[in-house]
């Protein structure tokens, strides 16, 4: 598995930014030296898959984005930072979080490109019906059942399918979407058959998948895809992604992602 | 994509084995210096999809295989040769083929292990019904409608979904097999989703996936896929496959495949 290591460094803060801060909040540097988000002990913090994520979605020109499940809204700051969007939509079950990333859009003055709704996706409003591009998510990847419930009750409704299930999440991506409009996923190869037969049963044609390996050699960790609502079938699986060198560092490619602007 | 190229090379043949070739017919090499194939100009040749099928295949033992659509008969002689089974049954639905792999079978000696059966597999009789243990298929891979149909009738038949669509194999598969046996395929990525969403509709749980790339940093040219029926859900995706190296030769594992028995 690719290690659940949070790879944002806590920041030097100057004391104008601590006043937007809750009790047990802090920022982080997000990637890019001028990005930042606010990140909670008790919350899950962003993660690789959720910047691999913002990667690899294909995005052309000003395009409206939705992202299913935003957390602290990791995946609409790197988009509005450091890729071209028209906008951003991060939707987000739990107030606290979805308050939380709201700050950080103001934090990083992104006001005008993302905005933030709190809200259950199985219940999405009619108004957004149809009306984005592309849709992205880093969906719960537990099963209810599965393994030990994380005790923080904020990270056990992201890790965990308790408020929202995979099926939830493709569901809402379809309705969001305009006719062939794009959703792309990170998730876990172990639930790579229920991802892409989802995918089918919500009308979608997977197109493009990567497999993401901690190191070479070693089993996938992650699984990137993107598919196209209505689309015509025929995927491409993609040259891997390796993720760590021998000597445990992160591989060119993974650097170039953490460390600069994507090209476009 | 995987260059098609016919991986044998057409060996000298003694007198003696002549007898047993019918017109235009010739005796190949297969992988093991020991081991030989009679193949026909106007059938499809035996590649390195299924070589690599009978390799990424899980055998416990003195196991009963069947094969789905066994063509000339590689994939049974390779399992009888260089691997370790209790039997290998080749479902082949053209009687010339049939006709040709039971030839092969002979000529290598295997007729206690191999049995070839010509017959319609979307129409298996039940006295085969759960008599297996592992069932392997290379399907065809291309739908009725898909490019140019190959002017020789029974390199069509086994390429394109003329006489059999991937849900016969898979519902064949699981007529064949006992609770809880396997079936392993090799198929083509660009259908990925069609394979993963037909093996969960025939009940059974895809476990290992393997990307084959025809070269490092190419799109994964064919997949290898192992399930099993009514199994528990969760699949591990292994370690890409890299066919070839950068100066157009066999990487050291492909050699390997192909140039000695293989470790079981």
């Amino acid at each position: 598995m690719v290690p659940r290591k949070d790879p944002a460094r806590t920041m030097k803060v100057d004391p104008g930014d601590l006043s937007i801060l809750r009790p047990g909040e802090r920022i982080d540097e997000l990637i890019h030296p001028g990005l930042r988000i606010i990140q909670h002990e008790d919350m899950l913090k962003f993660s690789l898959d959720a910047i691999l994520l913002a990667r690899f979605v294909t995005l052309r020109g000003e395009e409206r984005v939705a992202d299913l499940g935003t957390g602290g809204g990791v995946i609409p700051l790197v988009l509005a930072g450091l890729r071209t969007v028209g906008s951003v939509s991060g939707f987000e079950i739990q107030p606290a979080v979805a308050d939380m990333a709201g700050r950080s859009v103001q934090m990083n003055g992104f006001g005008s490109k993302i905005e933030i709704h709190c809200g259950d996706l199985r219940q999405m409003p009619r108004e957004y019906w149809g009306g984005f591009d592309v849709v992205v998510s880093n969906p719960p990847y537990l099963t209810a059942n599965e393994g030990k419930i994380n005790p923080k009750p904020a990270v056990a409704i992201a890790k965990y399918e308790l408020e929202c299930a995979l099926e939830d999440v493709l569901r809402a991506a379809a309705k969001l979407l305009r006719p062939e409009g794009r959703a792309a996923f990170v998730y876990r190869p172990k639930r790579l058959t229920e991802l892409l037969a989802g995918l089918r049963e919500a009308h979608f044609s997977p197109k493009r998948l990567r497999m993401v390996h901690p190191r070479d050699g070693s089993d996938a960790g992650l699984v990137l895809v993107e598919a196209v609502l209505r689309g015509r079938p025929g995927l491409t699986v993609l040259p891997p992604l390796i993720v760590h060198t021998a000597d445990g560092g992160y591989t060119d490619e993974v650097k170039a992602i953490y460390g600069r602007p994507y090209p476009e």
